[in-house]
């Protein structure tokens, strides 16, 4: 069942508040709430003294209500009397001092004192709710992000990690050329965590060892509290967290292995001037256990707070981008929250009750939505699951050793992902974004095409995986900086694309990253030709040359065939994107980063010749560019699917503020503003 | 008597400048000097060794040209001895750390042995002092500002100051909602000032309290300084202190209480590109005591050493800006400085004369408006006083809590103030900025027009004023964000806008917060008919629609009529501005930020239905926008009156660096730039 | 005899590319390798464990080749066990901390213990290489700066300075002017390095003396280790350190006085939408000790490391900026470096070869380079010297000054030298850059035009300098912020431009810093065509405004005559350019900053007095915004020559990212991108 709740938190309001707000909840289909994320001093006013009154009425109530209650274990913000009693449990952040407090996030996830209260009061929390019915999990702590705190612990325990993980410093030493600037560290006593945390100047591999540490501290304290919630829990319970996309990355992958399934808090912008592809972030939330998954905090407001406040959702959004999470997998939405806080720095951040505790347009939007989950109820959507022909390759080791050496001006990470993610979509055609690092057709995939961008840093695992994925007659599509580095996130002694330049049947012969100034490339007109025969359509002429920018890859062809050239600076007529034969597959390289136009035309070609179903959608959809070639979905409209047997369920979703009308399979729509169609025959 | 006066550094040229600089002074016509405001050194060189000698001779040739002194308590910069053996006065900033010595402003206003120092020199100077007919007063300090800082002491008197507040931590626990993030003090000695001043993860209950506990401890240091001087002194002195606009607000209200008068640093910008509106600057520094006031520092010559040097003041900028000054209500004008520093980090902001010590064009203009004084001396200017018939309300604990909480991007505290303030300027009607928190009618002030923006913090003086002003027939105009906060900075749980919907007559469904970017407002055409209709003016049909900009109130009526509504968005169509009668009076509600026109075109509105007598500017300005409905003065152009019994002085003054040609009443003007006319009768 | 070489790190590499690395360099012509710069740790692993062996193999090899060795002394990266026992020697940098480790240049020049650590590495490596007959010489350190340092040590010594600079406190107080803010020292044990290194609230005069000190510290140490050198040397070596242009700027003058050239570190921007005039940086280089100098680091690959990377060099710039340099006086060039690094912070600092070893285009650029260097030895360049007749005056007090006090908003100390460089290059003029705080024509220099910019801190060697210059009838040209500070870098309290009034015939009515806005200045006819009469050509007519920006001296003339006037603000019409007889010379006083055109037009007229030969340029360039009037060299084309007896090869130099075709000296010229043209008779 498609569960939609709410964030709520009894502690911030007068107890006969309760009552009346549980009653209203229940009024308007709320299924499940999730509460006390951060009221450990409310439940522990002082050590060892509880008060769970509060939360047994919240939960009592709520109970009564027929409402679903997900607790937490609220380490996120520790107490003061705790901070008082042990301020080594403060994280040490940049500036080399403990944070300060009455913030949140700001204990260290390493300290062992920290550990014992938290066994402590999840021992408190758990026992007291195995009774209570309505209570089916728990949350861990609040957007946990990895661990990067300079504190003695930390210090201790990455010493200890390096010593597990290198011979000696003599070895250590070598792997990180240290020798380079003489920095080879006498003894591992020798070695902190980095000094201001992440600076141009540090040594990348002992950056890149430092983030892996920093991440593996928070899934080992995530791992351990699941571990106690099952511990002290006599009943089954669902046991998370919550996760956004932090400076500091987790693995969302470690993280998420033991728990139950992955939280997600879900803020697409305010701002319709300036719409970011947040399908791409819960399609990459879907991926992390290739499962469903839930919304633990949803966009309900004006986001505010840390800055200036920023626009009130426009009508719809606060509806559809719920339905969206659903179409992407979510099987639960809790929207963030019932009533925006009145005291406290978040006050700003509005919920969907404003703070006058008027119902008004916001929550009229959200019990709209509760209606409608019902209205396709019958078309068996809560046992169904995303099905994705197509996938994005995601390694969150790329991602940290990006951050830690930008690579071009205007260049990160998840510009390709994201510039394929939107391409794919223009088609019609849903994508998981899976990881790289383990077996992403485990689960009984059968994805055709594969974008696998920037592989930037070695592994065994994506190698074996990659080969076997095209010697099987799948198509990959690789992308710049892909095998430039070791496992230690030092350079490769290799010819670029180094381990998969065997699959993509080129070489680099030398880079140039241009940053934010563009370079052009043309599309061949043989070779085009010869690869859209397939979906018999000629080449398009009115974008003969793609705009790229950020990076440059000078190609040259071993194997391969060039489809496309640069056709400006000293490379004039250098391969720019080309395309392999290898086993049953063939490998796209696409050697620089281009608009949206160039993406689209690229995966045009990709697409025709594995004649998705999604093709179809070329006949119908929109013309391009006053062009009859091809056409294509409209911006904005996305198209999903969720499968359970012989179900099939399409959402078609009008991410867009404004009015859309187009045709899809030889059906006319016309969709309103993040109006989502739910459909179930296709 | 009008008096012009100088800023002079005696200790700070070799001595035998300074029998030449003041036979120079008092050539020119200087009737006042204001001296040894940094001094400290030069008078107490070590502990206890006083040398006066220098300043006895400055104060004696002062004296023989018949030139009156202001003297100061040079407290602003300590000698370094004094740090030396009391490191614990220096300020403790931002980093956590003490500031910097070799700067100014650098002690801590708190610090128990800054004051016994204080008391020895202050008993010193006004002693040794007392003799000197020519001696009329003293400064206090320079440019006080709230003293946010984080030293012992402070931290111990604020614990005290919340200790007088709060009945127990309970309470403040309570308030501050410290339980939102398990944020509660354990006692007392948990509170600590705020760890790096100012962010946006602290409480704001807690930031308001430390914001006015550091504004408290300004004016109780100067408090106790004039009460000092007071005692020290066996004869009237006049006590003041000096003012600008920093980051870190004191309450000037509160400051200047018992002080004398108020002291203004009146610096324009010299860029002629971008003009700010200072006048709104003078006119709120004359509503700090509703009273006369001086300029203690007067734009001279170029600003500089802070960053690169700015352009240099245009010609008529000096005398014109001191004039100004005088129209809205000082009688006294010192010019920062005679002479440009040669040493120090201070000598490229430059002063009337240069470091050639060569008489040249800026001080020529000086000396020109001494000369010019004197030709309206005759007309009564010395006891007359400003009196207008508008006044914007400004409130210190709203401006302390937007800096605290920004609410939208570009959007600031004082934007629709000086918004207001041009917009009655065009109208030439002159306004008073007073103080909400205390009665603005109690010196028989009769305002017919009351602009009351962003009412942000709630304040039950101003809730009775405002009701009262509007009762008895007063025209309230109201605006966003107001009604938002309770006394503590929470937000309060009723409709916006609380405490003044009665008023208003609306409530506000939803805001949304815009920023930088633009909505239309339309203008409706029957109600605009029909409160223009006194003035018999249509309509003008060039701007129906009106920009606005940062934050639009989404309003309903309950007893008013609406004005105008928005013209896009999903709130198209909704009321934007209203008007409602309540008692005798009417309330304007103005829900958004406008452009100029767009308050110009509100405030004919209102002018036309009180029949002010400025209202027959409308006759005889100048067309606006190839309309021939109305006409307003041109920009820049300002008319200001003061009155004394039944003398009325009218002064029109052209702030733009354009000559501008104009009529007002019936009478035809040429203004140079900054040129400003002085009429007796009109 | 011209030398290419490169810089080549043997200890970042497994050993068995050794042998390989030099017999690829043999067989590509290099002459010389600089080997060792940062490889403390890899020489004394622990202390007074000494292992030369990696060392010895590489000398040994490269003598084997017949290639020289430039040795290093690796203080710029001591070794962590150093630092772990003497933590003292880490610099303290601007926050007040020890700056983190692992990077480098971290290390305080006035640490005691490292210089003993220093003499006892400087022994072993010199007293080890005395017999290698291919080691050549030592680089100290690494880009030696001014040393910012806040250490015990520096505190202490920069209190001894002063104590050996003034008689005692009470001087230093007064001369600091230190009573403005009360900020008298009590005695040098107040005083402290700068707290936060650079304020704009500090004291000028002692940031000044800092300044000075900083860079005495650097000067000091390279002195002591070249005298160690020295004395641990048997045979006569080749003692120098490595240049660039840092923030905090050490006096090169005095750095090198006692070392035997100058070596600089050459990266031209690689981004040829934004290409500065390096040149004028090489000419600044040659000028220090008037003499040739080396490259010790060239460009050879993209940027990158400290932020993304740039764009890959363009064919022909590797060798030609090889060659430019050498134009300029360079006899030997080392490219950095070999192969880029596979490990460390600067991987990705890009050398001639890649990570992945292949030989590309970069490398065979580089042995092209030295081909072609064989193919104009013949002409004897290896001991000519270049030679020029105009001369640019730079002082280092001055940019130091000038980066302590920001004049104006865009505008810093080198702006006018590069702009006037620019302008000398357009005519084909060579131009010297030369200390202005020696005699600059002391080694038979015999220049005929000296631009002298921003002559802002006063002193005697230039002052008599620069009159003897003008009254043997030399041509001197002077611009803004000349005569402003005394040597203490407090204003002069003349009137401007102070010590060369007399020379200029006019003074400095007023200033106006304008900033980034825009000024026209209008060029008078009748002066005009007096000062082009001697060339025979009349006054353009298509730029008669020239845009002016920054800052505009407002002149009135006292023997001068007014050549050029300001055309808009309250000085239209006051002079803004002019020029004056002394002696046998002129003096032109250019008040403004002007655009290049202002600047070449300006330079026409003086050249054309001259008659230079350089000026026969006029008669054969290209033409000029359709004017037929004068015409000079396409932008980027630069002509140099070099000297010896009465040979001169004259180098032809296309520093322009496009091919260009133009005339000079009667021949046609057609040169690629970044192609040099070495002609032994013109």
């Amino acid at each position: 069942m498609i569960k939609i709740g709410l964030d709520y938190y009894p502690e911030q309001w007068d107890e006969d508040f309760l009552p009346k707000d549980v009653e209203h909840m229940k009024k308007s289909g709320v299924k499940i709430v999730r509460l006390g994320e951060f009221a450990w001093s409310r439940i522990e006013k002082k050590e060892g003294e509880f008060d769970f009154g509060w939360l047994d009425r919240a939960v009592e109530e709520f109970g009564k209500a027929g409402i679903e209650v997900m607790l937490s274990v609220p380490t996120n913000t520790p107490p003061r009397w705790l901070f008082r009693k042990h301020p080594e449990i403060i994280k040490v952040g940049r500036g080399g001092g403990r944070e300060q407090i009455g913030i949140r996030g700001h204990r260290c996830l390493n300290s062992q004192v920290l550990m014992e209260y938290a066994d402590k009061i999840t021992k408190q929390i758990v026992e007291r709710y195995n009774a209570s019915e309505n209570v089916i999990g728990y949350q861990i702590d609040n957007e946990i992000e990895a661990n990067w705190c300079g504190c003695e612990t930390c210090n201790k325990l990455f010493r200890e990690y390096l010593q597990g993980k290198y011979k000696d410093i003599d070895e250590l030493n070598d792997i990180y050329g240290n020798q380079v600037w003489s920095g080879d560290f006498v003894d591992f006593e020798d070695v902190t965590t980095p000094p201001a945390y992440q600076n141009a100047w540090l040594n990348p591999a002992y950056m890149m060892d430092y983030a892996r540490f920093a991440a593996k501290s928070a899934t080992d304290y995530c791992e351990k509290i699941a571990e106690l919630i099952r511990k002290y829990s006599t009943k089954e319970v669902l046991v998370t967290t919550n996760t956004w996309f932090p400076e500091h990355l987790p693995d969302y992958y470690k993280l998420y292995k033991n728990l139950d399934f992955v939280g997600y808090d879900n803020y697409p912008t305010t701002d319709v001037s300036n719409m970011a592809s947040h399908a791409f972030h819960l399609d990459l939330m879907r991926g992390i256990k290739q499962d469903s998954f839930w919304i633990m905090e949803g966009l309900s407001g004006a986001p505010g707070s840390w800055g200036p406040m920023g626009e009130t959702p426009m009508p719809g959004m606060i509806k559809g981008y719920a339905l969206q999470a659903i179409a992407h997998g979510a099987d639960t939405v809790l929207n963030f929250r019932y009533r925006t806080a009145k005291k406290g720095a978040e006050m700003f951040w509005n919920g969907l009750i404003g703070h006058d505790n008027v119902i008004g347009r916001r929550y009229e939007e959200f019990t709209d939505l509760i209606d409608c989950i019902k209205t396709f109820e019958h078309l068996g959507i809560s046992d169904s699951k995303v099905v994705s022909e197509a996938a994005i390759l995601y390694n969150v080791e790329d991602e940290m050793a990006f951050k830690l050496q930008h690579q071009s001006d205007g260049m990160y990470y998840l510009k390709s992902h994201m510039a394929w993610h939107r391409a794919f979509t223009r088609f019609g055609v849903g994508v998981d974004v899976v990881n790289g690092r383990e077996d992403f057709m485990k689960k009984g995939k059968n994805y055709k095409i594969l974008v696998a961008p920037c592989l930037y840093i070695y592994d065994e695992v994506t190698e074996k995986l990659l080969h076997e994925f095209v010697e099987n007659g799948g198509t990959l599509i690789l992308t710049p900086r892909s095998g430039v580095k070791d496992k230690h996130n030092n350079c490769l002694m290799k010819e670029l694309p180094s381990w998969v330049r065997d699959l993509a049947g080129v070489k680099v012969k030398e880079c140039d990253s241009i940053g934010n100034k563009q370079q052009k490339v043309l599309l061949l007109d043989e070779m085009w030709r010869k690869h859209l025969s397939d979906i018999n359509i000629s080449k398009p002429t009115d974008f003969d040359y793609i705009v790229s920018t950020q990076w440059c890859d000078i190609l040259e062809v071993e194997t391969a065939e060039t489809l496309a050239v640069y056709a400006s600076k000293f490379y004039d007529g250098e391969p720019a994107v080309t395309v392999n034969s290898y086993g049953n597959g063939r490998v796209f390289y696409v050697g620089t980063y281009f608009d949206d136009v160039g993406y689209e035309s690229l995966l045009m070609s990709v697409l025709g010749k594995h004649d998705l179903k999604a093709i179809e959608a070329y006949k119908d959809g929109r013309e391009i560019k006053g062009t009859n070639m091809y056409t294509i979905l409209p911006e904005g409209i996305e198209v999903t699917k969720r499968v359970a047997g012989d179900r099939v369920i399409t959402f078609i979703f009008n991410d867009a503020p404004v009015r859309q009308t187009f045709k899809y399979k030889g059906n006319e729509y016309d969709l309103q503003p993040f109006e989502m169609m739910v459909i179930g025959k296709l």
